[in-house]
């Protein structure tokens, strides 16, 4: 079933980016979810929480743990998480006398949000390895045409001369600043979740920073005190997921208007038309202006779910789910397709011998 | 791949309407896309336009084809649409010498907009039935407890007394208005698109009115002038399916908050926790106010996306089939969660013997 | 002070229509709220709630009455709305023994909600007058230009001739389907608010329907059972609002569009350049563009105000205050400034004689 | 004539903070756009772009310089800016031989832009003082009340027992991210903005730089090459005032569920009701709701603008002017009624002698 084209057999090709999509596939999702369980057994083991046996019982049980997927559907439609019962499955699995330790002082947004944030680590390289790469491609053009003459464009009108260079810049330069944003917001984002049923990991008494400590080293996360409430971290996030397609979509629609006549560009590639043979569409430059719309519109329902009431809101804490992953998709899938564009101007600006 | 829990192996039992969600499998999509090129050929038929035997030989070949939907996939990324590739390879399929009678003066958007329209048929039913099943729950709470007393709350305080037909009334009053909403709508939204490459029609001359108004009623569909870049009917629609959420996202905010503390309402069933076994928490409540700000934030994507340019824009036309099909499901999952709420509420308000 | 566009002193010409932003004055506010606590007063003498004399009292004070701002302002810091302290001065001004009969068993809601759509009444004539007089400039054009030939353009891309009808048609054709539209949402729209405290209008008995009756036929409005925490009748048309200045954008961006090169289009006007003396920008063209994606922004807003809870939600109906009146301004200015563009435009399409 | 809450004469008391609100004053915008116009002046005297008495003779002019409002509403109308009349009557006020000097080598936008940073110099100034003002009542709280107890609750639901200080902190922490992003932010984001009439200084030849960061120092602005259609830095303050309203929004929404029974909460002051005699209402905890709500809608509308194409988007800038003085207004009320309703908590938890 592919309500999104985030998912879907065709359009995922022009609007996902195959990589990044499948850090948001349930079995990702899953193992991030099983490598929280573990690494929290092992945590809580070198604390002294509990036992070296009941951790090594629980981490070859996690080896090889194939959840009931379809029990996992009917009990989120009733708990409204999964959590609940892939913790129950997990300790069946575990079996006697250990089972009961897993999950030991966690609660499910623990789980849920750590493992978010380990997929987005991943993903965040990612974005920037793609930044990289449109920067790069962006400075080949540079040095190709930048000296170039361009006509300057004010208010949908002929201005005054440019040269390729001066507009070039203005895609180039705001993607090194989302660069900069990026390994700025890393530490914020890229922490452990860890709080107990209501944020005060009240079964771990005085052990519970050291366990936190631990689990977050074991994960490969910086350590922080619990945020299950407090939102800012992903919103913030989101909004520089949305910078990023809004510079890109600003490269499409430049590209897109200069593509009408092809007097000041010339790209390769193109899309068909079904209904006329000579049409070349300027396919990538108009999906990057679809994604920036489309990452502006998510950006808003993020940020309402800042209000996020008390130890944790149902409501606010679901909203994320329904938005911030195809966010990310968008951001990957618009530097992909930037990255292709680039690729296939032939030429821009008008030649210096004319 | 799952970026979006509508689509979720564990998270659309929660999230989704399996049946609505259904309509926007790629499976269906390309069976609403054959159906109007048979259509077509049967339409232009009966006008004289193509022949008899072409038009046979399309019906004929449509219902034995079978799409090779990694070219499919290919091609998107390519042309932006599915429709150039898909006309391609039924052309094939059909074969000489009537393989380029297929498609005859239409173009891909008369395509995707009517396969569109062809599945939200169906859909308007369904969400129609749902809100009748909803309004019916709500009526039974009326009827059993209508007359019992319950605080007012103004400002998040109690203010005097009203009674609960007062408050289940101010969830069943709009749902009726809905429906009513729907009922004048239907006419609006469910209209053939036939436009040809550029809304003109042109290659069908004199002929292109009674094609179109044939290849409508064959497909049981409203006849109406092309709206290739009059996007307001779908815009007008999306909104309607923002305004069920947003009032069931009222009547799951109000049940939740009476949950609170229990005294003024008894639910079954509950969600989990992993944490606190003595939780029952009324996750279909947080789920109707999570969906209301689902579509909430939906629907301004559908509004900037008014602003489609000339004849055809594939930005603007692009962001829709990122955000209907989602607000669309949103809808009915709304309405069923919201008669699983209905049906969960054992008792409301304070009995009156007290 | 200037914070909003709609109230700038030098910015209000560009984005606001004068009319429409008066009826959101404090002055116009004010009036219609203190028409409907004397249609109340006379309302309730009617049926015998209060005294004849009272009534008379009541509507020669209101006559001369006026509110000392100073007051209002620090009591709506405190209270959150404006009509406690102007019941409360109000009530001064009737005096002894009379003064107590002033807003008898109603709530603030109820004259807030009540007075806004006494405004919005003359908003829709004014909305309809405005689409009416766009759509007769537009006809204008179909009369003089209709018949040219124009370059149809999709995905950006030059693509088959069509007539300059064709594209006009795209613009004007919506603009029907919104007076339709704002037709049939009036009835709706146009109601009374008369719920008292909690919505049971619990002092006025068995007199309440009869009192709302004649409350509602003296305000010239729809009769209609209170709709407290019901907003889906503004929801809606601030959706319709959107609608608007979304069609209005998209024939602000094909002019802006036809006019990069001036070929397809000639404007007399157009705004000059600090810069560049040959300037002459289509503003009123990108206004428009502007207007649509600024309402399309608003609209989410109104419909996460749906989620309204209990009796009366004092977070979702500030946030309605903050958002419905300037989508209305916006959408007057938007008609108009789609009048000047229409008549802005000198020539349309290639001549038929090139 | 108030349109916006935050110009309204009696909402104002509300919803704004006048202080940040006169920041963007008709007046005050145009004494920034004096102030730019002369440290144009001064700097392009000291690079010898223009003579020293012409430089002077324009500091004496904006000195005594009144502006004509009524033709700058004019010219706005037609220009869509109002810089090209004012610089025309600065120019008229300035007089030969000087005159022609003024606005010498800049265009519209460096004066609209470098005005706004301008004034957000002193926002950004005072958002951070109104940010340490709630963390400091927050502290107080947490020093006064912390060690209380108080009800976790998660799902809106009873959890288990947390302290007073787990539910501050919550409040608190987010305020103390959000000092330190707008720390990082503002050499970002307050820096000067000067390309010329297309991004090129073209009038300036080798001397471009120098005067750029000449007019930057007298200005007190950071120097950076011209960002007239690179709107990220914009957007990324826009997101950060959201963040702000965002968690103080959680705050609120906190104390109004906490104030529903009065158990865990005491607070002085609340609105009156025209209706209910009774009524507390914890207005100031409400109006944080919404605020929240209307900056997360906002936010879109400024993200979208990033798609600002060629050298000058009149359609994407006018959207900003639309929109974020409104959301830097919103972001200050919102840290005013945090202050306030902290200062009106008398008492938050349950005694610990009970």
């Amino acid at each position: 079933m592919t309500v999104s084209p985030f998912d879907h057999p065709f359009l995922s090709g022009l609007l996902a980016d195959a990589e990044t999509a499948r850090q948001f596939s349930a079995d990702a999702e899953i193992a991030a979810m099983l490598a929280f369980e573990r690494a929290l057994a092992e945590a809580e083991a070198d604390a002294g929480v509990i036992g070296l046996e009941a951790a090594a019982a629980i981490a070859a049980a996690i080896t090889s743990f194939r959840p009931d997927m379809g029990a996992l559907g009917a009990a989120v439609a009733r708990d409204g998480v999964v959590v609940p019962d892939l913790v129950r499955q997990l300790r069946g699995a575990v079996g006697e006398p250990h089972g009961d330790k897993v999950h030991f002082g966690a609660t499910s947004q623990d789980v849920i949000d750590t493992a978010l944030v380990l997929r987005l680590k991943p993903v965040v390289e990612r974005l920037d390895a793609l930044l990289a790469d449109v920067v790069a491609r962006l400075d080949v053009l540079q040095t190709r045409f930048g000296t170039r003459p361009l006509i300057g464009r004010t208010r949908m009108q002929a201005a005054i001369p440019i040269t390729v260079s001066d507009r070039v810049s203005s895609w180039l330069a705001p993607l090194q600043r989302h660069r900069a944003r990026l390994a700025a917001i890393r530490p914020e984002l890229l922490v452990v979740q860890f709080g107990g049923a209501a944020g005060t990991l009240e079964k771990l008494g005085d052990k519970a920073a050291a366990v936190r400590g631990s689990l977050a080293q074991r994960l490969g996360l910086g350590d922080a005190p619990q945020w299950h409430s407090q939102r800012d971290r992903l919103a913030d996030f989101a909004g520089l997921l949305s910078l990023v397609t809004g510079s890109l979509g600003k490269f499409g629609q430049d590209v897109a208007l200069m593509a009408q006549d092809g007097s000041e560009i010339a790209l390769v590639g193109g899309g068909g038309s079904s209904a006329m043979p000579h049409k070349q569409n300027p396919v990538a430059a108009e999906v990057l202006v679809t994604l920036a719309c489309f990452n502006a519109t998510q950006l808003s329902g993020m940020h309402h779910a800042l209000v996020h009431e008390q130890e944790r809101s149902g409501a606010a804490w679901t909203l994320e789910w329904l938005l911030l992953p195809q966010m990310v998709v968008a951001a990957a899938a618009s530097l992909g397709q930037a990255a292709s564009l680039a690729g296939q101007i032939e030429s821009i600006g008008a030649r210096q011998d004319k």
